[in-house]
């Protein structure tokens, strides 16, 4: 069976696809491999001490996005002529790229094992998960599976990209199995700040990988569904060859507030602004928290209106699949708010991230053509701002307080809390799973460095960690674990509907233009005369304001001419020579007068 | 008296310039202002219900910085004829000012007044406080008063600057008061981040006004000296007309820790840190925290080198004033430290904000002379990120893991206090001052908003707050307070050597080139023959990758050719329409085709 094609809407349940599985791997194991036990996992392996370890086919795992970074979540898992991927996600650039929309990850690998590709697994819907695929999918058209919410999210987004319809969306659910060649993957239920995400685990011949996904433990999530720890340890009772988990609050210590706290302080805040408009910011994602607003809305007998885009996608998804729950009458549309008194209101936003072109920072800088910001207004912001975004977060609240709201944000109480597994839950997915090996992920290398430190604490030797990087080959063969060798991994920069032609020459050009700016210079020559017919004239922008800089223009045009003068003996066909010499004396005149350094781009028009 | 020039080197000890201010005081009075009570001020006046509140000599209070913003700071108080400024200090720019160096006030209200300047004091020696000093000086040159390191460090900045030896350099003192033509400042003690920090009672005809400057409450202080909150007290009592108090940590409830609490840290640190070489990076301007990792550093039996061009400025100066204690021989060259093993070594270094050309930042890039970072460093960054430096701050802190070294930075453990007082110390500086007027300072919007609301809960009427904002000219009679005019106030931005020739139209000239880079086009046009005997050519850079972009670039020179063949009949001569032409056409293909928007300059050269 090895090696043969994916056969589609194979979602079987667990027990049944395992059945196979097994039979399929003690096949494998006679295939050359020597003689194997029926039961394919080893009752124990944490810290293990095996009688005998069995060298088997080896998997192969090959982060291409995750490691070493924020975002862009992807993994590819390979064993003999079989791939499929885990997430493909976005990442937002830094200030090192200016101009550039999203940067996703290099799909090289991919598109070069095209052939071996049985599908994708997705994980959850966030953005750094997701964000990649329409990207990859105009490359490689393979099957995506995942959860009912996640897959309507993820068909938002192919609509964007012209791809809806084109692409074959398969809905799984936790427990359930999926074949991907000579592998299986199974989802489990995890807990994170959108419904419907999950871990996975990765049947192999090798063994059994877990992938925590992004996580949480809330054991009063708002749907009741608390993160499936049973089956995290059953599977390490059975026993986990490798764990890959979520890194991203390695750093924090105790454990992640439930969900639930957010709305016990939203039923104080609520009765705090009575008599009041009350507008709440959040991820349109996070769907709990969404209800809890509209759960506390409807107790104090208030209307709901929602702003932004992405907002009204969001719930509108939600509400069709059943993930919120929303009393008759509570949602009114935008239109009908003015037959309400604002003490009746409450209305969802998007720009909790004070995101410029978001409905919240239009209502703070009074461009908002339904809302208006005055003294009647108390404003919950119910996020805590990105790294990076802690300026943008930081006007709007200033702008909203300015126009006399009340803004109440996360400094001071408890209107958010994190998606993301702390320390001690970190522990007890260890302590669980007890894995053999251990690859953090999802996180930047000091996340990744406290993860690891995390499984030596619980007693895992040094050498089963892996704290990879991007474009590793991270090869098991149930025995041992290692980087075997490197395939091409990075950043692939996106600006407009450029994807990959925005590179290191292009960036570095930018910041060069953003930091001191650009002058022109242009010279006209005749060709047969080898004389200078027209210029030198200097133009520049974003260097100094010229109309009150005529004496310094002047002069730098008085020591071009010289230079062409003293050049005058030169060949004037010389072109790259007379180039260097105007760019040298001008940048060097302009430094001493200036301690500047603008761009310099002489030009010779040949007549 | 009143108007008369100030006579240089006028401090003296309190009493007795109080003696000759309450003369003054008395005469002025009777300068045709009706009677006045010789107690220039009233007993209490918290809440005040005075039986009869008399109006005396206004005096004006003009921020010029650090009110809606952080940094900056610079306040002017005036009163009949006299003028004296607090504090002069830059702001760094945010990212909407690509290329900017350093931002500081608009000083056009003080040169047009510079008749009346009688000096400057300062509060202490940080840059938001100095830092605009040299360039204020450049424009008037009238005296500064401050504490002995205050002013050590501003001779710093004057020797950068070609300003040392012609600057009127005056060392005051705490409980020291200074002549202001018809005013006087009273230098009174505080706590904050580095030592010799002073907050200001300033005596005017119309009452005192208490000025904190930065501050914090510390029971624990390196240097054994309290913040002087009997004086405050004592004002208090006897009747403070206004406050101006630091609003930096408005947000945070409780009070701020001791710095003895950092040095706490360094104790357990220096022994889990044994047998390696420790690296501690922190503000070269915490002379306190120096002092505590020297104290550590000798008590260990360890030398400490010291690295970065600030960090040996301010150590150097602070021994030689006296402010830093070390012990012979803990010190040593930066050469000498191959003599000892690197567990016998604590390096004291700058870069704890990541800065990209710092000490420490070079040694996490491998690209540092001297130090090479290796499993065997221990490294300590005792500091907490400025908003906007979260990025640089997790880079070095991820290199630096990747070399193997320990790091230990605030999200862990308490490496790091604030300078500035939370809530609780808030309410006591209130409590204390018993103002009955109140202008909280230094900070955001938000955390203006924040303080005023502690005045407000205990007991402060609304209208007796003034939320400000740059340029208002608060003015207050000792009976009311009020905004009754603006002055010019803004952010003048210094870029190399320019000041303020890089504005609005600069600006954003760079943002646009570094979003989308630029493309100029070139024709030549002979004047006889009207007619284009040149281009159109096109160059462009930030754009695309040209070798990558060819049929772009083709495609779009067909556009322009096209497009100035349809411009034939119209008079070549007509640049501005022909330029017009070019730059919507060229505009609209770009964006079709990449969506994306890059400047496009069209230069035409006549012949």
């Amino acid at each position: 069976m090895r090696g043969k094609k994916l056969e589609n809407n194979q979602t079987k349940s667990t027990s049944e696809v395992k059945k196979r599985f097994f039979r399929r791997n003690e096949k494998t194991a006679n295939d050359g491999q020597g003689t194997r036990k029926k039961q394919a996992y080893p009752k124990s392996n944490f810290i293990p001490k095996q009688k005998k370890e069995q060298r088997r086919t080896p998997v192969k795992i090959i982060p291409l996005g995750g490691l070493n970074e924020i975002g862009k979540n992807m993994t590819v898992i390979e064993c003999s002529n079989d791939i499929f991927i885990i997430d493909c996600g976005l990442a937002f650039p830094d200030t090192e790229m200016p101009g550039v929309d999203i940067v996703i990850p290099d799909f090289s690998y991919i598109e070069k094992n095209r052939d071996k590709v049985r599908g994708i697994v997705l994980t959850h819907g966030h953005e750094d998960h997701i964000g990649g695929l329409a990207y990859l999918l105009k490359k490689i058209n393979v099957p995506i599976y995942g959860t009912k919410l996640t897959l309507a999210l993820v068909d938002g987004k192919l609509k964007e990209h012209g791809l809806s319809g084109k692409v074959n969306l398969i809905v799984t659910e936790p427990r359930r199995t999926i074949k991907m060649g000579c592998m299986a993957v199974e989802f489990i239920k995890v807990n994170h700040s959108i419904p419907d995400a999950v871990g996975m685990a990765i049947h192999t011949p090798a063994g059994v990988i877990v992938h925590t996904g992004d996580f949480k433990v809330d054991y009063s999530p708002i749907n009741g569904e608390i993160i499936d720890l049973a089956r995290f340890g059953e599977l390490g009772s059975k026993g986990v060859l490798a764990l890959m988990a979520d890194s991203t609050n390695a750093e924090r210590p105790g454990y992640t507030q439930s969900e639930k706290t957010v709305g016990e302080s939203f039923e104080k805040l609520f009765a705090q602004g009575e008599g009041k408009r009350i507008i709440i910011a959040t991820f349109s994602s996070n769907i709990h928290r969404i209800q809890q607003i509209i759960n506390c809305s409807s107790r104090y007998g208030r209307k709901v209106a929602v702003f932004g885009r992405s907002m009204i996608n969001v719930i509108t998804t939600a509400i069709e699949l059943g993930y919120l729950d929303v009393p008759k009458g509570v949602l009114i549309d935008i239109d009908m708010m003015s037959r309400y008194d604002a003490s009746e209101i409450v209305l969802i936003t998007t720009g909790s991230q004070g995101e410029p072109m978001s409905a919240l920072t239009r209502m703070a800088m009074n461009d908002h053509k339904k809302v208006n910001i005055t003294p009647m207004d108390f404003i919950i912001i119910s996020a805590t701002p990105i790294p990076g975004n802690e300026k943008y977060v930081t006007k709007v609240v200033n702008e909203l307080m300015k126009s006399g709201a009340e803004v109440v944000y996360e400094a001071m109480y408890e209107v958010h809390v994190s998606g993301h597994a702390c320390r001690e839950e970190l522990k007890l997915i260890q302590a669980l799973t007890k894995p053999k090996f251990f690859i953090p992920v999802h996180g930047e290398y000091k996340h990744l460095k406290k993860h690891a430190e995390i499984a030596r604490e619980l007693g895992m030797p040094q050498e089963n960690i892996i704290i990879g990087e991007i474009g590793n080959v991270i090869e098991t063969d149930g025995t041992k674990i290692n980087v075997v060798s490197q395939v091409p991994a990075g950043k692939v920069l996106v600006d407009g509907l450029g994807v990959g032609d925005v590179g290191s020459i292009v960036l570095r050009d930018r910041k060069h233009l953003a930091q001191d700016g650009l002058i022109i210079v242009v010279i006209g020559i005749e060709k047969a005369s080898n004389t200078i017919v027209s210029g030198p004239d200097i133009i520049s922008r974003g260097f100094v304001y010229v109309r009150e800089s005529e004496e310094l223009i002047d002069n730098a045009k008085a020591v071009l001419e010289h230079t062409l003068e003293t050049c005058h003996a030169q060949d004037f066909r010389e072109w790259n020579y007379l180039k260097t010499r105007m760019r040298d004396a001008l940048s060097d005149y302009i430094y001493e007068k200036t301690k500047r350094s603008p761009m310099i781009l002489p030009i010779i028009m040949e007549i």
